[in-house]
């Protein structure tokens, strides 16, 4: 059983699950785990693995236009050495501070490979799901996309401070607070633009128009060696943690207003099928070279 | 730098760690990582499993005196057998609803060894720490102790039934807001009597004089060969989640009445050390025969 199936045997048995964080009385909760092999290229300093491991179930928080409240995590290792534990705890904590929220600690454990569990709470009293887009609304993202995309090609080329950098992002609580009350339906772009907009897609059972320019990070521009290489970095790749949502077209100015993140329209929802300039934008992560 | 150093270094930096749970507002979060190698022996189901990994984290809960809300858990397997997946869950969400809470899912992540991450978050306004016990004050201790490592010994002779049996327990939440109103300190039993009272004392710089009998688990008399053995396993072992807790004489009576799981008197509040029947008694854990 592959893992998304393995969700999708889960989702009926947990109605709380299923979105970027669970709901349960006023809070949402969210927990992920984060590996060396998979989510932290040779390079990434601990501080940074701290910042990044939190900073995206705060994520999952920002995408329930939810306040964050705290955060926890078990770092795993196979030794603690006392930089290595200070530093990443500086990164979780600094994160944490960057949304107002607190890292209020967790465990730690050994563990063969750099394995983190993170855990982040959160409150709101109206949570924005998935499912409530509504043909004719705005389509729109915040900041910009491709930045971790970018980051992994500057590790790969040993420009790991600069690559450091672009992989610590601000989790989009305040940008995800100002659209709460207006958004009719978000999630984070943690698996790509394009898989985020099938995700809505399905849960709100429509369609999404969507045309470039995408507002993809300059970072992208630096590392990509042509356009088609520039938008599989930019909505393909991933593991990004802006906001992706839908917005009723009279909304959008006071939203615009209001979020502390730039705010792009990038289309329209519509009837069904998920589009890029008219043509079908597949449902899929980064496509390798040569695959 | 081992475990226990580096949970000190964390402690000066992390105000709101360092209990069982990190209390923040009026909400309680506690999290922690479990694996196959050392906390699932072969013979324990994946039912049992996701039961005690997501109990031990309910049990940090119960020890703040907290109402337990929610619970998740990251689900790491090399496989995603939906049998087992489906297990887990059921395992996971039977706990929480022993206690009132409810399991609001997690996720799935590919990983070599079986491991899973849980975390808690509780409710209350007045989280009960293990830093108040004063002189006088009665020691006691919830349920009995000693079921997980009776169940160990029952893996190993292949009696696996009953030690899965053992190894589900239910998370004292109820006991823990009997308490709360009245207990001065309160931690669990999960690294063993001796180490917990040892950190109890420690907490609120004071002594234990501990005296037998202690309430022990039937299971225990039924695998130890000898008394030296029985108390090993009911009072060094641990990986039990009984409440421990200092409460004033003039209480006692009151919270026995209230409390849903029987409170045994197991000692008294002193000025310092920590003693069993007079003697020392070392903070340590199980010690192997031939150790």
């Amino acid at each position: 059983m592959d893992e998304r199936t393995a969700l999708g045997v889960l989702a009926g048995r947990l109605p709380h699950a299923g979105d970027d964080a669970a709901v349960i009385e006023d809070l949402v909760v969210t927990t992920d785990m984060l590996h060396e092999t998979t989510d932290f290229p040779p390079g990434t300093t601990r501080y940074t693995a701290g910042w990044r491991a939190v900073g995206a179930s705060l994520s999952d928080v920002a995408a329930m236009g939810a306040d964050a409240v705290a955060a926890v995590a078990v770092y795993g290792a196979p030794r603690f050495e006392e930089s290595e534990v200070i530093d990443f705890v500086d990164g979780a904590c600094d994160v944490c501070e960057a949304v107002d929220s607190e890292y209020v600690g967790g465990d730690l454990d050994h563990h063969e490979e750099f394995t983190v569990a993170t855990t982040a709470v959160g409150r709101t009293d109206e949570p924005v799901l998935r499912s409530g887009a509504a043909v004719g609304e705005a389509v729109c993202v915040t900041g910009a996309l491709g930045r971790s995309g970018a980051a992994l090609r500057l590790f790969e080329q040993g420009a790991t401070e600069r690559a450091n950098d672009l992989f610590r992002f601000e989790p989009r609580i305040g940008a995800g607070r100002a659209l709460a009350p207006h958004a009719s339906a978000m999630m984070d772009s943690s698996d790509g633009l394009a898989r985020s907009l099938h995700q809505l897609a399905e849960a709100s059972d429509c369609g999404m128009a969507v045309e470039t320019p995408l507002p993809i990070d300059g970072a992208v521009d630096d590392v990509a060696t042509d356009e088609r290489e520039r938008l599989d970095l930019g909505a393909y790749f991933g593991e990004d943690f802006e906001l992706v949502c839908t917005i009723p077209e009279d909304r959008l100015s006071e939203v615009r207003d209001a979020s502390p993140t730039p705010l792009t329209r990038i289309g329209t929802v519509v009837d069904s099928g998920v589009t890029l300039d008219g043509d079908p934008m597949p449902d899929r992560g980064y496509t390798h070279r040569g695959d």
